[in-house]
């Protein structure tokens, strides 16, 4: 998918509409996608980002080690292969080869971007204070890229136990917020 | 608006969604408002959500002293009130009154529940300790209300300056997680 550079004082328009999201990794030659959306943006420039990942996930550990990773943004039509890769595990599952995934070199970490996903979002790990109690990350985004193509992008919104929300149309109003 | 009590066990999925929230506030007599979108699910039983709120916000002494808040999550037609709310400061209006919304009394909290939203979470403030470097509150749902008849509530995600998603159809795959 042909992307371009997005500029990062834009990132949390990409991740304040609550998307489900596939945080990628890679440790000791082997890459892994991990799914949720429980993710907030806690910082506009440069875009921070506050990440759960429950101790019990392969990427907990991977996270803690490498201190990097990708966040990227699926829409609607790889919402069965976004579900399919929160279902299994990276302990046991190569989850790019298993569901037909691509990955696709990033340029300021070692974790693969998606390529299928419309936005892709190097982070890196800046504080690690918060895991041991909340299982909570702080990710700094140094990177960006974007599908130019993709205007109103149908990304999809957990609702629990097997229910998704599709995003609908997008309505303006005069907010005087960024 | 009638409403019934949400258990606690599925908060998680009004606010994993990412909708933009406005959260309600009350102190030496006066209640405020505030919108906002930067918030997760960090726990989901019992339910413990971290919130930003800027230092710039009148909110943000407010919750530091009273330790206590409601989350209202508004759907579309609430919209123009919402975005109100976000452009003006409770330090010199009173958002209740300039946007014609309802203070219902909680039940756990001393913050009102804006009525006309469709599902209230009443919270309190249980760690401060991330307030200083990131304005990140912990809160813990304490009691959740939900108005029965709103099976697809059409909430609304920020998309920044303006642009606001309204939520689209919800679709079932089969996923494991909650």
């Amino acid at each position: 998918m042909a992307k371009k550079s997005f500029p990062l004082s834009k990132v949390y328009s990409l991740l304040e509409p609550g998307p489900v999201v596939m945080v990628t990794t890679a440790h000791k030659g082997r890459t892994n996608i991990m799914t949720q959306s429980w993710h907030t943006m806690i910082d506009f420039e440069p875009p921070v980002v506050a990440c759960v990942v429950s101790e019990r996930n392969h990427t907990f550990g991977v996270l803690k080690a490498t201190r990097e990773c990708v966040i990227n943004i699926p829409t609607v039509d790889l919402a069965g292969k976004a579900v399919g890769c929160g279902n299994t595990s990276g302990r046991t599952v190569d989850k790019f080869k298993t569901f037909r995934l691509t990955a696709a070199p990033a340029s300021r970490v070692k974790a693969p971007l998606v390529d299928e996903c419309y936005a892709n979002l190097e982070c890196r790990v800046v504080d690690t204070r918060m895991t041991g109690r909340y299982n909570l990350f702080i990710l700094e985004v140094v990177k960006a890229w974007i599908d130019p193509s993709r205007k109103d992008p149908r990304t999809i919104h957990h609702r629990g136990r097997g229910a998704f929300m599709v995003a609908g149309k997008t309505i303006r109003l005069p907010s005087k917020m960024k």
